[in-house]
């Protein structure tokens, strides 16, 4: 009874790595990690055990590692796409070799305003990522960040909603909007040099400034705005795909204490949360 | 500059309940979690902020909660089949509703061979799941396991792969193999009424047997052979996805230390993890 | 301007490691994270770097390993023990040395009551834990168990409690128990060879029993009777401590929905938590 | 057989708030976790489950939520003071109570040097903490940081160490630093208003510069250098309690690959790691 066998890829997941750059009047850091997934003609490990055109994932720790120490990392884009390409030239089995990168953040401690040559402070949970997909040749870039924590105190609304047996929410015209935005663009297949951090940078921007500025009628809404700000801001950008979770800060309540809720305290609350998604592309 | 809105689903996330029965003779236990996503007539609120046909994630949370009480939970694929009903029927706006359920797992506490009408220990992290999707009517039953933690400490070897500069794993033919199973498999669109606990513990056991059993030559034939098992023992299941990263367990090196390692003492690692993955089909 | 150094001790944390023995007719297995902490002559390095007397943490975590392969591990306690000696007796400039040792729960995979020879399937969240302590040859043992998440169903009331203008809560014949708990017990300077793995089920067993059987008019008060129940039945015990949160699952409100709580329907929260803990000693 | 009953104290963990105070040209914004444990006569519950004596950890929750509403927050440290006082003012059978409270990073958006009224992005992963304890009218102030992450890539070495049979480690002149600082200072019994704001920066800083600016010749010693700073610039504080643990950063060995460690390239590992902890007390 033969079976079809679908998906049948595998990789290495979270290789850690840390790479200083020692420079005459100062360190840079780097720490990543990374994950390879390769897609090929593998189908017959799976079926009969035959290893013979099976890359180690132990072996593809070390080509990070070895590929780390040789590329100079200006970007995590650059040195994704580096590691991909390796894979699909070095190895005919390989069709499609699938990079992700993600990238913590530290800060350079800083005195007075003077940056420290070689001191840092870890910065928050947001991760920069990408995603780069090399298909025999052809070379799909998309970036992002995970885990940006923003909140905003006013200008944040959700009124008008569908009001029947199961709804006890009422209609707010002003809530503390609390999310964890999940970010990822698409930039196509550029075929030249790109400046992946100024991309990178602008395109964040767009989702930091829009979230700001936004007067926003429901997350929806300010999703879908935020999706435009980086569409509008950054011309390589072919589609942003966004998740938001709806963090919510229930407010007190003070009634059984005499007191009333002047939108002054709040409940923070993990789970459930609302979860908000949408994809916003270029005509 | 319109653009095109996709992916507009939402829903809420992580909605906990505790079910208690109370029988005659002893109480019955279920702790859930659920997602609920819906897909339809949403695009409003994401243009402009009109809320009129969105149904707050904070009903959703409310009708979880109601429809628990009405419904016997027999298992987790007929209530989430309910709710997932409920949000199509009742909503014209709504296309589709996924519903994902995850269920703890607790023992009931025995002592003496006589289990206890009322106290429960908590089991392993393992979680069944399952993930109901309404198209219009239109019913979809998947069902699995996540986090199902499983170790055999031989009948496992790894050789015969790629050997280049980059490879410096040696050839074993002896190895433990530890990994946690996450699968996912697909009942099609059932009509008639199903013994969902039937078919959920066959799968997991066909899952269970196969990875003691097997004589692996690598981690994707023995995956190959556990989708193989759920297909040959199931006959409802269509087609079934499993995820198992391969968690190391690292001989310590005792060179240094005038010992040899005998395949006794290893160094267990969370990450790298290698991460082997595959769909088997049902022709 | 010198300044008084106390508490100043180190070592190294989180050492993992897998034992297998591999006997005729089967193998066992064993999964341990171990702490080493050292107390001794080490005030030099804090004051002027001198790192003399250091022993690196990097060398105890060898020693961890060497050990491990030379003892038996027929307990974590005679493991722990035999490391403590180990720091103690070769170190001159080590006064003290604790050594804290988790066991992870794995059980062995059966089928149709066949325990199978190699294949292990993971066990809950709770972890055994010993920490034994060597100073200057003086050896205390402690033992106890970690996240032991049990809960009952009935049998759990909370009533008469403090009532003013902060107590919202009210009065409740009949509520879920559901708690992680944490005991450590003190077994004092035993001189002679102990059966460590008995000492423990049979103090487990009276925690277990205790919360099972317990008619509970309070958190505090089951604590106590468990507490108790091991100074009973474990003559060695001088003193357990028990930490125990109380992990509500609150009544959902079905007031909106013109439906009745009828003791059925909870919501799990993570926090907060209640917090109860106490010190059961013998006379 | 009576038991003697020690350790009885109990309290709610980790209420969690939000608090907006709404100036007329920004918002203000605090996040905090709560936990308040209570000492005093609740023998009875442990022994009799009598709660008369009992403050319910609900009311307690409640009392967080009304004192917070009521107070300015100003500073943890004055928050938490008022909550102590509170339970040992209004409940006699309190003697002691002990509240800790941690604040969440957050930070103000801005664009362009200009701060944002009202939109904030969630800082590192550091939480300032202080411990309250207030033992019938008496005060004690502790405050510190916890999991303020921080990584020097030179200026830290570690030789002349112990060299034996156990010891595989090289001693280096030369390797990255890393560390989650863990602090807590004694501020003692103060009698007077202090600003709570400007200690706890003073003595974060005073951690941040010495750590950054010493020449390190093992973690011990710049922990002591990071305590004298402390003790140095901050005369309020009677004493510092220090715990850093070495994340350790290995060099990648690539010997296999004809290449070089150049001190670049390098493993982070989350597990084992060194633990190095200190008190330094002011003579």
């Amino acid at each position: 009874m033969p079976h079809t066998l679908t998906n049948d890829s595998y990789g290495k997941w979270d290789v850690r790595l840390t790479k200083v750059t020692r420079l005459p009047d100062r360190h840079e850091l780097k720490e990543l990690s990374v994950n390879v997934l390769l897609r090929g003609e593998f189908a017959d490990t799976y079926r009969t055990g035959d290893n013979s055109k099976i890359i180690a994932t132990d072996s593809m720790k070390n080509t990070v590692y070895v590929l780390a120490k040789k590329h100079p990392i200006a970007s995590i884009e650059s040195f994704a796409a580096a590691l991909a390409e390796h894979f699909v030239t070095k190895y005919p089995q390989v069709e499609a070799a699938q990079i992700v990168v993600w990238e913590k953040a530290w800060s350079r401690f800083s005195r007075d305003d003077r940056p420290h040559p070689h001191a840092f402070v870890a910065g928050s949970a947001e991760r920069r990522r990408c995603m780069i997909t090399n298909i025999k040749g052809q070379v799909g870039y998309m970036a992002g960040t995970d885990d940006l924590l923003v909140l905003k105190t006013t200008d944040s609304a959700f009124a008008g909603f569908v009001r029947d047996e199961f709804t006890t929410l009422a209609d707010t015209d002003d809530r503390i909007f609390a999310t964890s935005v999940r970010a990822l663009w698409d930039y196509g297949y550029p075929s030249g040099d790109e400046d992946w951090n100024a991309h990178y940078a602008a395109a964040r921007q767009a989702l930091l400034d829009t979230f700001a500025g936004h007067m926003s009628l429901s997350v929806q809404q300010t999703l879908y705005a935020m999706g435009e700000a980086v569409l509008a801001r950054c011309p390589l950008v072919q589609s942003v795909e966004i998740t938001m979770p709806n963090q919510h800060r229930i407010p007190f309540n003070f009634a059984p204490f005499g007191l009333t809720n002047d939108n002054d305290i709040f409940v923070p609350i993990d789970e459930p949360c609302g979860m908000i998604r949408g994809t916003i592309k270029r005509e």
